[in-house]
């Protein structure tokens, strides 16, 4: 058995996983068959729910597929600061009529979840938050894993290339959800198409560029670059095979500005402007998973009653161009869009 | 005589103006020569000075060229935040031997500026900083001039199409120098390949992608998302040509972030991260040209002095790959390099 090669795509698009809700078997398996890559997204769940969940999706399709894992946690946070910052929600719990939560510095069963992808030889197995141990990639390249690290920096480029991994997906700025830096103190503030070059000069790796892509002509563009895919997030959000919430699909097709921030997770992510937001934006201590087990209960009750103000509503930049249609189309559409883009391009830039 | 039109250029390439310190008439003919459209930067200078420039220039090329004018500020600033930021730099005065500078709200010659780009009949005047005018676009129209507006958001397309201009330069987050937003305030935090996806659905103006663009692969990506044209500036600052101070040039040879500020002159701009960003990022109010015109002594002492610390190290977040080459063998490689990764792009993608 070989290991996956981002070459034998049919499609060059991986559909982003979306860990905390969007990501379903269902979207996975459409993408796969329509000659996509799905992936599935390990983060915030059992890890049995994990092995059924790959379970699933073999029952849906026999596309290879990949899976995310969260890289764990750096050291526990400051106490103090965490402290504050709950005191600071006191206000939102009562809005809400929950309680804040208890925060827990856990590690999302690293250990459990890497055994079980090995277990099950999933064909390709990312990582976010970190870069994985050159131990882990050994491991998951026995039992047959394509292994691809989340950069933000062409220094966690050097980093993930030394640790032996086989691709690198290039996190630019743009892109909705969690920062993939590997140090939230100082996450990568690079544009993709800034980071694709800085990266491709450090590194020699196959690259998978993500965020902000929500067209054919954006994946044309990354390609154009020199990336052999992009990965898409935000633009299957609306598909129905997503497990988006409905005040999520709602705010989507809005044009409110995203940003930055820390208020949700304790983690850099980009989300839609909301009034959570704004109020707490550069409140939130760089304190994950633990502000994120802090405000789960206020967001659980939040989405109970349909309060879109509340949630944190991750998008990328170019969220308003995604569309509501099934998820094997949109990759079959952006896939052929792209195409023509390239050959447009070509075809005007002729000397 | 026809308005400029960009798919006249023989490369795809535009010398992006740089004002207070790069731009040339030796750079714009170079670029101009080689087959890119060269540019003039207005900006900063005296009218007279402009209007000798242009004379110089059109004694070194016939090639078409274009010029860039700030367009004029909104309404003066809070006076007491500019007096506060005035005293937060009298340490540096101090450490430089030079005083605090006068602030002063002008509008940089606008209307002789415009009026002598008419009178020389530039081909190509474009403007950053706000919409030009509608009746200032009609009037650059009757005297033949191409014109051109930068934006940083789709609602500033929208805006500037309004007004009547020929074509855009989206200028994404990662460029370097001062962003072209309308509103300060409210800076554009768009991603180049977002910014370009979301201008398109918008509008329908050709358009001229900028910001961390710095190799032949970042020229073919833009062209591929739609793009006539990439603008690049810094990558031109260490051509023999252009004027860049020798301390910018050892910064450029660096690999420190960039960061966006406002601490120099009041407007936000992406310069890289030196001592006086990281001591007074954050302080300066929105407040142009006003407090360029506060720190303008006390960055010229520390030119004098070569002390980079205290210098306005405008960069593109992809800096570390300008390199030090002749601007017009730059632009044949760049177009060269640029059609070469869109036919590999093409022959890849092919299904």
């Amino acid at each position: 058995m070989t290991v996956f090669a981002l070459d034998s795509l049919p499609h060059p698009i991986v559909q982003a996983p979306m860990a905390g809700g969007p990501s379903t078997a269902a979207l996975a398996a459409a993408v796969g068959e329509a000659g996509g890559l799905g992936m599935l997204a390990a983060g915030y769940r059992r890890p049995a729910a994990v092995a059924e969940e790959i379970t699933t999706l073999r029952g849906l399709t026999r596309a290879p597929f990949g899976i995310n894992l969260f890289a764990p946690p750096a050291l526990a946070p400051d106490a103090e600061a965490l402290e504050r910052y709950a005191e600071r929600l006191t206000g939102e719990a009562e809005r809400q009529a929950a309680e804040v939560g208890v925060p827990r510095h856990d590690d999302d069963g690293w250990a459990e979840k890497l055994a079980i992808v090995a277990e099950a030889r999933v064909p390709v197995v990312s990582f976010t938050f970190g870069c994985p141990p050159a131990e882990a990639v050994a491991a998951l390249h026995d039992a047959g894993a394509a292994v691809w690290a989340t950069v933000t920096t062409p220094g966690e480029a050097v980093e993930a290339a030394a640790a032996g991994v086989d691709a690198l997906i290039a996190q630019g700025v743009e892109a909705g959800g969690h920062r993939g830096s590997f140090d939230d103190g100082r996450p990568g503030d690079l544009g993709l198409l800034a980071l694709l070059q800085l990266v491709a000069a450090a590194v020699e790796l196959p690259l998978v560029a993500t965020g902000g892509l929500a067209t054919g002509r954006s994946i044309a563009a990354v390609l154009a670059a020199g990336a052999r895919a992009a990965q898409l997030g935000t633009v299957f959000m609306r598909t129905p095979e997503a497990a988006t919430s409905p005040a999520q699909r709602a705010a989507l097709q809005e044009d409110a500005p995203t940003a930055l921030t820390r208020a949700f997770t304790g983690r850099t992510a980009r989300g839609i402007v909301n009034r959570f937001l704004a109020e707490h934006a550069g409140e939130a201590p760089a304190a994950y998973p633990d502000v994120h087990h802090l405000t789960a209960p206020l967001r659980a009750a939040a989405r109970a009653r349909g309060d879109a103000g509340a949630l944190n509503l991750w998008a990328g930049q170019a969220y308003p161009l995604a569309t509501e249609e099934p998820a094997g189309d949109l990759v079959r559409r952006l896939a052929a869009e792209a195409r023509d883009a390239l050959r447009e391009a070509v075809a005007r830039a002729a000397p």
